[in-house]
């Protein structure tokens, strides 16, 4: 039998699927967005049903006091330019699932994708997991279905757990907000229902080569896929393809081998757990001293005690208009659990960008991963991309004051991005907010040496450390999850 | 160059020691214990000086707003019988470090470790690692002298960092604590002071079957060493000892392999990382569910708030005296950084006891591990041993109100005993507190299958979930730290 590793490497490799040809997919998923009907307005904050602003701390909630609420923090830190500072947050203390599908047809793995809408999503359907799920989902306080497939997740018989950890969200906008996320083999039947389709991991990293198609529940899942087979160990680059083709237990004839030098390089490093110039320990030890050294003091407070923002009928926003909004919407859908309602949604003021900085080290690819403190932490510090940061915040400072790496990133010639594409956050939490994703390559001249809180480590050493919850955020994950060898 | 693995088996396999024979020890031991004049007196509440009651919060505090304070928590969860409840806690937010300082003479590594008095440690001094800081230590705050050799961990040029992480510390009297648990292989000199001695890890392993001499700070900087040399790496059981010794590249007359049939049980379970009945994804994913079903809720709450709890001049205790006491004493010593101080202390009320059964599963001997949720964990669920209790809670209890495998420990026959000894908690905090330390193999017919929130583990696998934060918790790596061997 293959290691899971092996399955999803041959998945990931493999572009024929007599289910959905990539090129039908854009038509079944236009179709699909052209199917219902969605309706998404913003809505005066009185407007809103169910949830209100609590009369003694000013807090937005939900009557039934479940799904998420709106309350403040208040930070102190010895980390960046601004030392003290409270803001509104989000609060969303049970851990919901992300959870994809699989089944293996003719000995090759295929993912149940769902065609989905969120209000916040820009074009309104993105492509998600097979289930989205908060414990209020599926206990079932909005009164409404339970979620399709989410039974698959709750009985696991004659089923195998691919993959299944707590991953973070947001640590600039949620409170220590986390998710499971969870990749089920099924051996039961699967009936396809109509916003669902199965598609290789081949396909799917090839969708996510566009624009806000694959969502951010569906890419932070897809990050958490390990790719270092344990039968691959120990291999030169040049074996490695030809021993995927040798090894797999199926009609291999589909299987792509037709990489370019870049995606060569990719595919190695994300087999590479052992190659890195830093071993795994040297990587923990260099995090243990930075969570000693940086200091994150966040506590809760009521809304109505954050300094410097303000709220107006529509929206509660920061004095100089920056960081993000809170606002509300009003959603008219005919396909969701329930056909209608009101919520409220985080409205980004700028735009973002999330790079991850790569070159050659030893003849393998290595990815520049840093060390970024976020209000919202569970734990202080996580590894983030090289560059992550909203850009409109710096527009007007002079280069030394801008984040590390930012101006290269800014700057870079074309022919050394790899990638460069927007993807959404969440449109059940944020209204029509997209950063770039971009993948620079580097050259041999490029200094190893960086600064105290940046590391360089292989795609597998960073696939290792995300299955061991809480050591990279989601912008880490979800942007190493657009490189499955594109 | 052996692996720092390989270099820890070796050490670990030699009790020779031109610095400190073994046998010579205890009477180097006791005289630092004779050679300095220590006084402790348990005080009223009124003479603790720079430490009082705030008026406004009843929380216990330090003048200087630091070291640590004792508050309340409110606590709400799912687990176990008793649904909610509020405690004082001790809060300790700083992390501090806990760093022993290795080194080798002739290709053997030797740690330094320091015979120091704690005002709660039975018999007062302890072997301890070189260096026990806090962040007020090292910064000063006590205006005392710094701790000797702190240096060697500041400025680690010259050295190696051989281990380096965060771990958490009692989760039933701590509220979140974490401390840096490191060691450090210099290449300098390194002058050795009175209450110091260089020892190897076979003369350690041999002092932990002693009752309360190794210190809870040594237990659990020692409990992440790990063993599993790569060199090793899929190797037969019969093979390993022969192995290590040709590795070895110095003088290998003095490796010790006269293990009997158990000590080469743990030595085969300590290098097995890949041999387990659950590969560490599974164990990942265990313990995902768990964390997702179980519910922890604890918010901090001011002391006077704190329900069922009272104070007298000289102690805070429960009402019906369970669990623990908040204490005062005064301690003189003239080998402190400072010569007299007060402060506050935990006591315990009843003894506890902790224990790991063990069990031959195909071949190697797996751990049986418990998923314990206690209420200052910094992530709701931690590992722990098989048996965890403070045995006194339960006297008057039925047996099918016992926590699963307490009767079993309690009356298991002598013949299965593999260890049993007292060791003592930290005695810069805790007063006197000493647990029954066990380890009992189990027969072949003892059931592989347990309740849900256990699961069978190799020693090699432990340690490989130690190296990443936050998986196991403090009583569950120092009782693993009493079995190197042995």
């Amino acid at each position: 039998m293959n290691s899971k590793e092996l399955d999803f490497l041959i998945s990931a490799l493999t572009k024929h699927n007599p289910f959905m040809k990539t090129k039908s997919f854009m038509d079944w998923f236009f179709s699909r967005q052209q199917a219902h009907k969605f309706h998404i307005e913003q809505i005066p904050f009185e407007k809103l049903e169910d949830w209100s602003f609590e009369p003694s701390t000013g807090n937005l909630t939900h009557a039934s006091g479940k799904f998420f609420f709106i309350e403040g923090i208040w930070v102190e830190t010895n980390v960046g330019r601004i030392s003290q500072w409270s803001q509104p947050i989000m609060n969303q203390p049970e851990i919901g699932i992300l959870g994809i599908l699989a089944k293996k047809f003719d000995g090759i793995l295929y993912f149940l994708m769902q065609a989905k809408m969120e209000p916040g999503n820009i074009n309104l359907v993105q492509l998600a997991p097979t289930v989205q799920a908060t414990r209020s989902n599926y206990t079932r306080v909005h009164k409404g279905g339970t979620p399709p497939y989410l039974n698959y997740f709750l009985d696991k018989s004659k089923s195998t757990i691919l993959v299944d950890s707590l991953q973070s969200e947001q640590g600039a906008r949620f409170l220590r907000k986390r998710n499971r996320n969870i990749i089920i083999e099924t051996s039961k039947e699967v009936p396809v229902l109509d916003d669902y389709c199965w598609l290789t991991l081949g396909q799917i990293h090839k969708l996510i080569q566009y624009d806000n198609i694959i969502n951010m529940d569906a890419r932070t899942v897809l990050s958490c896929i390990p790719f270092a087979a344990p039968e691959l160990q120990n291999m030169g680059v040049s074996e490695l393809l030809p021993t995927v083709k040798k090894l797999g237990t199926v009609d291999m004839s589909y299987v792509r081998c037709d990489f370019d030098e870049f995606q060569t390089k990719l595919f190695t490093s994300a087999t590479a757990t052992n190659e890195g110039i830093y071993d795994s320990d040297t990587i923990i030890s260099w995090l243990t001293e930075l969570k000693v050294y940086y200091e994150l003091n966040t506590e809760r407070i009521p809304l109505k005690f954050v300094k410097n923002w303000h709220k107006t009928d529509y929206q509660i926003l920061h004095d100089e208009g920056k960081y993000f909004a809170v606002i509300a919407v009003a959603v008219q859908a005919d396909n969701r659990e329930v056909a209608s309602w009101t919520q409220p949604l985080m409205k980004p003021q700028e735009s973002g960008i999330v790079a991850y900085l790569v070159r050659n080290i030893n003849g393998v690819l290595h990815f520049l991963v840093q060390a970024k403190v976020e209000a919202g932490n569970f734990d202080v510090v996580e590894m983030a991309p090289t560059v992550q940061c909203v850009t409109g915040n710096y527009k007007d400072e002079k280069p030394e004051n801008l984040p590390p790496f930012l101006e290269y990133v800014s700057n870079v010639p074309p022919e050394q991005v790899r990638f460069s594409t927007f993807q959404s956050e969440e449109g059940g939490r944020f209204f029509q907010e997209e950063n770039k994703n971009m993948l620079i390559e580097l050259g041999d001249d490029f200094p190893v040496k960086v600064p105290d809180n940046y590391i360089w480590m292989t795609m597998g050493q960073i696939k290792n450390f995300i299955r061991y919850n809480n050591f990279f955020n989601v912008e880490g994950r979800c942007l190493l999850s657009c490189f499955g060898f594109m």
